[in-house]
């Protein structure tokens, strides 16, 4: 009689085990997955700011070219 | 004989399943948290997108007046 | 005959002198017309100049702008 | 004694007629300056209308190249 009850739990045990562990491999599966698009969006977010900081760089230029465009017609309106 | 093995399969079964809920228990806080940085960052994204959407119409706007002034500098030059 | 001679001279002089009086007034003319020409010029000239000055100033105004808006650019990039 | 009259006459006419002619002199003189001044503004201010075209055409260029930047943002953020 004692050894059908550890029977019981034996089996019991087996199958919550088997399905902790089914659990345990999805959840391994989502954190692997969004790790991956964590990864993936930061090296987007990573490129988008490269972009961006070529586009300030551009607009520094130009900044610079308006500012020698606006030199020169100042100088023109001295001189005329 | 046979009651002793099942009771140490019983054991042996208990400990490892306490050891997979465990790790079941860590994995579900890091997809917590994973999920949570990645909201985060969505978030984040977002409203760094609509500043510089904000500042793009800004810009919009700059070429717009820099036009209105190129106007009236060509109609000046045309006008003298 | 020495008078005949005077009053010849004398008729000759005042053709001559009419002759020259209105060459006179006809250059005093052009003289006065050409004034106003210049004076027309340099008062159009100025008021280009200054309408110049204001596009000078709208451009500055532009420029500035266009700084603050490239500051907030990179504050925004800086802080993504 | 009227003979002496005209020669009275003849002299005055003479001095009248020298000072007529010297300031038909001056007058021609001012008269080429101020005609020299006023091309020389001319050839000034359309040496000064030409450097304003110059200008403008720089200026439509940094407009182009503005808005080319502008466009550059836009379809970043639209993709981002």
């Amino acid at each position: 009689e004692n050894a059908r009850q550890l029977q019981a739990q034996r089996d019991t045990l087996t199958k919550k085990l088997q399905e902790t562990e089914t659990r345990n491999k999805d959840l391994e599966l989502q954190l692997a997955e969004l790790e991956q698009r964590l990864e993936k969006s930061q090296t987007e977010q990573e490129a988008f700011r490269k972009n961006l900081k070529t586009l300030l760089e551009i607009l520094d230029g130009k900044i610079f070219e308006l500012t020698e465009l606006r030199d020169n017609l100042a100088k023109l309106i001295e001189c005329s």
